[in-house]
């Protein structure tokens, strides 16, 4: 996507210079925009670790990227001891984030692929080039297929409203969360290619503010019309009339169609049921869990440190800094998401197109997946 | 209540010179403590307008003590002059938060007695200090009773569950907002005394973050066990029982039960009934609007200024900031209430005992009010 009128994905390698991976350190936005290069497994599990780059996509791309620049790095005396350094360096990049899904995925796929398709160091170093390039353009491929099945949704509430289509996202599911496009947005982008008038409601997204750091500064960069709004707002937009639908992200979905994603989406949820707006998740099928149904009971929520509620960054005076919010002495509790049922879900958007949350509706788009 | 251990009221008269009236600025909370000197209408009159103090009863008690400085520096010729300048002074106090009805209520309740009790300036004097102690009072005793009431609800879970009672509270319904106890943490507070052990969520309520910066503050000093969290988690928490019960304050109650509170009231009042969680609001009788009955339809939702949801305060190295939290480019919105459907309360917590939502409920303990 875009940023400040250039074309750019969140991970790449250096033009000039093939053996660096450039990724935006996400941690400045919205206020400073800072390309950095990488040039060693370790720079990438700490860049994985410290979340200068997060979302499930995006990080299992950083994953593969990770595998080449061990490869590149790795002894070139013989095939065995090559492959043994990759495998150490999949293990460091494994335990950066021990819950994200897509980075073990992403390492197996490199260690695998290396192995298949490669001899030598050499091949092997290709082999790695070539895989991390995969991972990515599917990333990129299965988020712009979704939006162009999300897009159908918004034409249809278009063609009935024949006015602009107020849309509401949680947290960021864009394309600073995957390798382009993203997911919540993409069907977002497609509007606006097509000449579809949108308008944008940005829950901020506490305790993080992925909504109004870094999905505002997606919306300024692509120029989408949006506002920010406090996650408290949502409701009364929705009792008012003021929300067509909610697409929101995922950061794993059950079989049975509950959602786990960003603290406060099912409050969303439950505002957008009350009052009879769609409320539609956007996911690559990479998100699905098929082993487990029960979302509210069988997802483990992350907790995160009380220093993510007590304090929040921002700009003063052109400097980011750090202000405490509360009390020294009160301490806090941070949940990092929480469990949407599935009755709250009109619908999950996928690369395959748009499934009712159920397990009949998922089984009918991934039926290989039937037992 | 207590701040660091000794007893106060939110506004008093200077003990040692009974002509100056003292308020706690709440702008600088929970960071500063500051006792503010208020000498005159017009001092009176800014501090209420650049919210130094806050809350329905406080503004009201605030007004009534304007008054008391209006008479004293009101000219002592004639008690007809005198009156007028009164009532000059009434209109400016009144237009420094046009929607608080407690304003205006004060205002004309001061110009009434005193034009009751006095003849001359010297006992319109006299009459405007009694008459601002007596607002004061009320206010204090009406939350007082709100506890004790409110207080068997706490005690009946507390009986059942024979555990500590978790309370989820939003926005800032304690005494910082009201002379003295509060509304929604006088059930709180009497439960402490009576030794039933209590924990209490404090949603920060952004964007002001009165819950952060000053019910969390209210706990501390109180010593009440308390978490506080982001705006987003009451969902989270009232899906896997760490919520007991829900009390909130209100702004406006329609003579139907709907309830006009803090934006965000109605999310956690939705979580409230999907998971079977009692969701309560504690008011004074002065909070009902006779005149209405469909809230949602006809309460009038103030907005602010976009800068509270673009920008937050904070402390920094010892000093208090404000720091940007969006890109400057975007726009945000900021709807200060939003306005809670009285099929999601199950009980309204007032000076004369708890009453149902609902017309009829309401009447009960307002028999005064049937036509």
């Amino acid at each position: 996507m875009n940023v400040y009128g250039k074309h750019y994905r969140t991970i790449w390698l250096k033009p000039d210079d093939p053996k660096v991976v450039q990724i935006i350190d996400q941690r400045p936005l919205p206020h400073k925009f800072v390309v950095e290069d990488l040039t060693s497994t370790d720079e990438m599990a700490r860049a994985i670790k410290e979340m200068h780059l997060r979302g499930a996509g995006l990080i299992g791309a950083a994953a593969g990227y990770g595998m080449y620049l061990a490869a590149l790095e790795a002894p070139q005396s013989s095939f065995a001891t090559f492959m043994d350094y990759l495998r150490a360096a999949g293990e460091k990049l494994k335990q950066t984030r021990p819950t994200a899904v897509n980075l073990e995925w992403a390492v197996e796929r490199q260690l695998a692929e290396i192995a298949s398709r490669a001899t030598t160091p050499a091949e092997g170093v290709k082999a790695a080039l070539a895989v991390a390039t995969e991972i990515a353009d599917e990333d990129a491929e299965f988020c712009r297929r979704i939006g162009e099945h999300g897009v159908k949704i918004i034409e249809e509430i278009y063609e009935k409203k024949g006015d602009t289509v107020n849309i509401l996202t949680h947290c960021n599911a864009g394309w600073l969360a995957f390798v382009d496009y993203g997911t919540a947005t993409a069907p977002m982008y497609e509007a606006q290619k097509r000449g579809i008038p949108i308008h944008v409601w940005v829950d901020e997204t506490r305790p993080r503010n992925q909504g109004a750091r870094l999905t505002a500064w997606e919306m300024v960069q692509q120029e989408v019309p949006h506002t920010v709004i406090a996650d408290n707002t949502g409701g009364h937009l929705m009792q008012h009339g003021m929300v067509d639908m909610v697409i929101t992200g995922a950061d794993r979905v059950t079989r049975c169609g509950d959602v786990a994603n960003k603290i406060g989406t099912y409050l969303k949820a439950l505002a957008a049921a009350d009052n009879g707006v769609p409320f539609y998740v956007a996911l690559p099928s990479s998100t699905l869990d098929w082993t487990i149904c029960d979302g509210v009971r069988d997802i483990p929520i992350e907790q995160r440190g009380d220093d993510e509620v007590k304090y929040i960054q921002g700009l003063h005076e052109g400097e980011v800094k750090k202000v405490l919010l509360t009390p020294p002495e009160s301490p806090a509790a941070n949940f990092g998401f929480d469990v949407t049922p599935a009755r709250l879900v009109r619908g999950l958007i996928t690369e395959r197109g748009i499934a009712s949350a159920s397990e009949e509706g998922l089984l009918e788009l991934y039926p290989e997946r039937r037992s």
